[in-house]
């Protein structure tokens, strides 16, 4: 019983070896991540279509209910930009930005999405995200950040653009380019060129100084709440926002009140599909952060609970006035780097932001939408990975599609139609390629009892039995492509008595190929010729015993090729073993 | 250039070799077919909501059409049922049954039919059919049976219902009960009887009165034209047409008239996904009938041709009045009994449906409704085949689950829902099957160079190596399941300090696994452990030259796994091989 409750409550585990040492370290990493996710969470609930504030909320209780339910020690939740564009995408044709039924439908896309991850967590679905396939996820992140990218560049120019694909966010851009507000303009393009210095910079002059490689990049991460104190501090000093500087406004004071979403069920079938995705490229994103930096230490994710914590910390976000969360890269590598020890730095990281709640948002009244941008565009550019394009080409073509149709789909129709394209193109491609399995005609190798493909070897056959061998397993994409090609060797050997297929490569027959088998074997029968099988591996034969297969079909299942060959044509089989074995010049054809 | 034509025309090629006695054989062929059809065509344009006549005319052209592309010799192509209900439920919900709209749609659907299966043929998308794997067609055509005949049943008590599931049809026919028309009741029993004692005794009775067993059994294909000539006779001669018998009525005369159906683009993509269905079901069935009775007598057909022949016979069909067309189960086996020998008998058959057309259509006029849904409940009872669910269950649950969800589908929600339940179960239940490959932690046997998994094989293991084979490609649906795998393997062996792939069952390793087997190497690297490869496939690694993982990953690849282990721990490894073999007792062991 305690042991099932461990685990689920994983920090009953790590809970009861928690000393001060680790707190120490839990503390620090802790005030480094909030340094670095008060921008960003302000920035994501912005690029989410949400009050900044919902930014804070959402990083107040989810990562609590991460640090309860969570088995990474590092893994850093809350906002993401690619969640947020999602969030943003579903909800943006159907209700205006900044209403309250914006931010109640995003309370519900919370919701739901925790939902189904905890559904997938009770019915063991994790792998359905195995549907998005890496070049999916690759090409769909690429094009999120350079979508995401040109959304921001109007808060950066301080225009109004509307639009969902990049073609009408960039005309958009092209026709508001009279209209650009100066200040805005110089506040957008002094914060892009600063938080790149400091990123790309700051950290080797640290370094130039003196400073521990560790420590001078980790101070790197505080470069966005850096610039935006110096943005609020200029607009203050300034007076800019009375010229017209577009800044964050009233931000309300304490922590979230508690209230559940408006459970309205046509919305919810509305943004069902939408919830589906989100849930599964944040589990996607998050699981994959968590298994890299658990593994430089020796730990372990488990992944399922990792579906539980994320389902927690996603009903925690639509509880609490958030919106859809995950687990985010940079900040989970900042907070490893950092030298968290447990998930308790995620609740200490929640302490700040709610401290933050508490005290500071006067602070952001005059934080500038301009430095957000910023902060967005440099976070996300850095996810932005072309090369992996023609990587993925040299190495696979049929993949190389994928991630483009992927890339072209988000950034011309849509950040779902994008995803869905990707991953109906990866299904198509993924059976055209099983649906033609190698299917070679094998002979004797002379002087030997091994099996060979006749085009590539010298080999010896026997004009009575045919010996075919499959290197794949038989199911759906394949078992019709089995007929066909059987078919035509029938016309190609009109002299076979006997058919023995091969099967050392078979690691299952479905019921589609055993009925093709069924119809294979009949067909052969009105055609004179016998159908026989060989090297058959053992859970395959258990399974076809389970049938009336071989009691019907009439043939035999031999242990291998050589006792086939043997049993039904012995004269050329002895005859080919007896042939003196190869001599050197040909010996190459011989292995 | 004569070759690429005969290719695409191949009744250039049986052309050349036509001679009388192929003529006599194929003309006796059609004459039986024509007899069979006649009935058949025109229940079947009912049972897809159309006018009688547009039967006959969809069996004129579109077999003329498969005359002249087809690649089998036997295949009798025209209305059948599966199609004609998938017709009913794509175009019931739009349109009122018998309205001109209704008609004009049907002949667009059975264009767009066409194109579609001349698409693939162009694109080599004939592959598309495997998604249709033999549980879900099985189940869907066993429900579609049952759907049919329980739809036929108001023409068998002459009411009227409406309704497309089973339970609505159901519904309607108990509430329907009591304005039961006796008359046509009368016509519709005796004609069930009839048919039923034709299809089940007449050929053992004919047989028993020396009749040879394949001329008995051709005879009683011809039941149901007696049963309708008996039933013309009836109705015409008790005047029962008057007491409400409902008939076909005017039938008009002479060959359709050639037209293009109304190509409006919004009823195009409304109709799209119903078109693909009926499209991809009707390549199936066609093409396994076909392949069926091609080994029968050891000829070929080819499947990309028949796309192009199936095409080519609905775009005939959408020329000249008719309804999407394909391969029919029955009548084919039939033609082929009478001894058609060219697909020649396909257009003769197609001359004897124009005569009909041209002269005896005056005789349909009192043809009960009855008659002709006696004939469909007879001909598509045969099709319901409840016991193949049973024998799927006990050879695969994962395949069962999929043909129930599909009968289940059609049954209580309709046809189309029903089908892509199955195919979409079918998929997911086989990327969940592929997700979980067998990865066994792999030891020496003593004396021996064979590796073998160590919970089946009492074998010796090297405390610094880990060897781990994997018996399955490595690509998108498996590749995070390695990764966690490995990740829990490494929690498993703490000291391990090397870390062996062996991949003899690897036929694959796509851009997904490569990323994986990337993140498990730097995740390795950074726990202190080196990954190397063992036994890889050519072609495998004929790829991965391609990339950089070879030089980067830092580890080697081994042609065996014993080289590997000799190379990595040749002190473990020599003393287990060095051991004497295993005695008697344990022999089971070493194989």
């Amino acid at each position: 019983m305690m042991q099932r409750l461990a685990r689920h409550l994983p920090c009953l585990e790590w809970g009861k070896q928690y000393n001060k040492a680790a707190a120490a370290k839990d503390s620090l990493a802790a005030l480094i991540v909030t340094l670095m996710l008060i921008p960003q969470s302000l920035a994501y609930a912005m690029l989410a279509g949400l009050q900044p504030v919902a930014g804070l909320y959402a990083s107040i209780l989810p990562l609590i209910a991460y640090t309860l339910f969570g088995t990474s020690r590092t893994l850093a939740v809350g906002p993401v930009a690619v969640v947020s564009l999602m969030t943003a995408a579903a909800l943006g044709p159907l209700f205006a930005y900044g209403s309250a039924a914006y931010a109640g439908a995003a309370l519900l896309l919370a919701m739901m999405s925790g939902a189904i991850l905890l559904a997938m967590a009770v019915l063991r679905l994790g792998f359905l995200a195995n549907f998005l396939s890496h070049p999916v996820i690759s090409g769909f992140i690429s094009a999120s950040g350079i979508l995401i990218a040109i959304g921001q560049l109007k808060h950066i120019l301080g225009i109004s653009v509307t639009g969902e694909s990049a073609a009408q966010l960039l005309q958009g851009l092209i026709q508001g380019l009279p209209e650009t507000h100066m200040p805005t303009l110089t506040i957008g393009t002094t914060s892009l060129v600063f938080l790149f210095l400091v990123r790309s910079r700051l950290g080797r002059w640290l370094q130039g100084l003196g400073m521990a490689p560790r420590t001078a990049g980790t101070l790197t991460k505080v470069g966005p709440v850096v610039a935006l104190l110096l943005a609020i501090a200029a607009v203050s000093g300034f007076q800019l926002a009375a010229t017209g500087v577009r800044v964050v406004g009233e931000v309300p004071k304490g922590l979230p009140s508690l209230s559940l979403p408006p459970l309205d069920l046509a919305l919810i079938i509305q943004l069902l599909p939408a919830a589906v995705l989100i849930s599964l490229v944040g589990f996607v994103e998050s699981v994959s952060v968590a298994q890299t930096l658990a593994a430089k230490r020796r730990e372990r994710i488990e992944p399922n609970q990792e579906l539980v914590a994320l389902g927690g910390a996603n009903i925690a976000a639509a509880l609490s006035g958030g919106f859809p969360v995950t687990g985010g890269f940079a900040r989970s590598v900042v907070n490893f780097d950092a030298g968290a020890q447990t998930p308790l730095a995620g609740a200490l990281t929640a302490a700040g932001i709610g401290l933050t709640v508490l005290f500071f948002t006067p602070l952001f009244h005059n934080l500038p939408h301009a430095v957000l941008a910023a902060t967005i565009i440099v976070a996300v550019l850095s996810l932005v990975d072309l090369t992996a394009l023609t990587r993925t080409w040299r190495y696979s073509r049929q993949d190389a599609a994928a991630m483009a149709a992927t890339m072209l789909g988000v950034l011309l129709i849509g950040v779902e139609t994008g995803i869905i394209m990707g991953v109906g193109l990866s299904l198509l491609l993924f059976l055209w390629r099983t649906s033609q399995p190698h299917i070679a005609v094998v002979g004797q190798l002379p002087g030997s009892e091994h099996f060979r493909n006749i085009e590539r070897f010298a080999v010896v056959q026997s004009p009575r039995v045919l010996s075919v061998r499959v290197d794949e397993s038989l199911y759906f994409p394949n078992a019709r492509f089995l007929e066909d090609r059987i078919a035509e060797l029938l016309g190609q050997y009109p002299h076979a008595e006997h058919l023995v297929l091969m099967c050392p490569g078979v690691n299952l027959i479905d019921a589609s190929a055993l009925e093709s088998l069924e119809a294979i074997s009949a067909r052969l029968h009105t055609a004179g010729v016998q159908l026989h099988l060989s090297e058959v591996k053992g859970p395959v034969m258990d399974r076809l015993r389970r049938t009336d297969f071989l009691e019907h079909f009439g043939g035999q299942v031999f242990i291998s090729q050589y006792e086939a060959l043997l049993a039904l044509d012995s004269q050329t089989t002895r005859h080919a073993l007896e042939r003196q074995r190869c001599n050197g010049t040909s010996m190459g054809d011989c292995k």
